[in-house]
């Protein structure tokens, strides 16, 4: 594994999510893989963690995740915002190199047959949970995150660390047309005394 | 209508949520209304706009959800940070008062039996799309938004301005234990130059 990777308990994957990141959903099946951005991902449940992802019906990603099965959902950073901006513009339909021509590099996680993209603060192994209906009707899928990892630079014993990490790691936020967000200044109440 | 809220075009609707913050869920039945926070809200489609929410089986909100068909999602500020955990934390079946005792204010917009949290960024109105075996298996619910509205103060012409706004006026996007971030730095790509 990666100098700054480390697993994350899956009792607390949810965190990767839980502040809404833009995220790069990454899947192969029979030899093909793909990365793409979304802004539609959302944690589901803590305990197994679940997580939804909208895969439209023109994206070559959804073949891969329905077919495989699997899929990876990763937290890209600051210093990847063209990367992010890149995999989500070009389509692997369009262009078969489109990896190679958006500069993503792949690395491999022991017992997990998946792509990982290089550069990212974090990542989820998931397992499709087959839901027709859902994906038929609103392109929701629904997966079981059964690995998780994050880089230790910005998130350790289960928390963020954007206040003292490097800029360039922090979280991207996608509106349109281009325009983004980094995640901000860190904010904190007492829940023992409100 | 209040002063700084102006309607925002429902094709622009999902630009409200992209950048996932924190939001505020809000419902009312028979004379009983509420308000709770929800770090699990995610869009879902752009035309017509539909959102997705987790609604866990010991909240409130979910039978009165369930039983009016209709809520409303709001985006709460920094300057609500303190309201956001307390309605967060504090549940109306222990406590018949908790929106008096939170200090969460309420007001009407024209056209919608619904309870709106006074001093948030954003609005949307939603209607139920009753999917049984989602809201059962994965306390997950569908609502199409029917109305959306924003503070010009911080979103106008289809797009958050936070840059220039007052930093009051910011998202909040939840982790855990009382920590939050507030959205941060504008960051912008040239799509047409990729």
């Amino acid at each position: 594994m990666h100098e700054h990777i480390a697993a994350v308990p899956l009792d607390k994957a949810y965190r990767l999510l839980n502040h809404g990141p833009t995220i790069l959903v990454s899947s192969r099946h029979a030899g093909v893989q793909n990365v793409m951005a979304a802004a539609w991902a959302c944690a589901l449940d803590f305990d197994p963690p679940k997580l939804t992802v909208v895969l439209d019906k023109n994206v070559k990603t959804r073949a891969l995740v329905e077919n495989s099965g699997v899929f990876v959902i990763q937290v890209p950073t600051v210093a990847q915002i063209r990367l992010t901006s890149l995999v989500g513009s070009v389509s692997l339909v369009d262009d078969p190199h489109k990896l190679e021509h958006c500069a993503v590099q792949l690395f491999e996680m022991p017992g997990h047959d998946l792509p990982f993209v290089e550069g990212c603060s974090a990542w989820l192994a998931c397992k499709l949970i087959p839901e027709p209906h859902n994906q038929q009707t609103y392109d929701l899928f629904i997966g079981e995150v059964v690995g998780a990892w994050a880089d230790t630079r910005v998130f350790s014993e289960g928390h963020w660390h954007f206040e003292t990490a490097d800029p360039t790691l922090r979280s991207l936020h996608y509106i349109a047309g281009g325009h983004y967000y980094a995640i901000g200044q860190a904010l904190d109440v007492d829940e023992s005394n409100l």
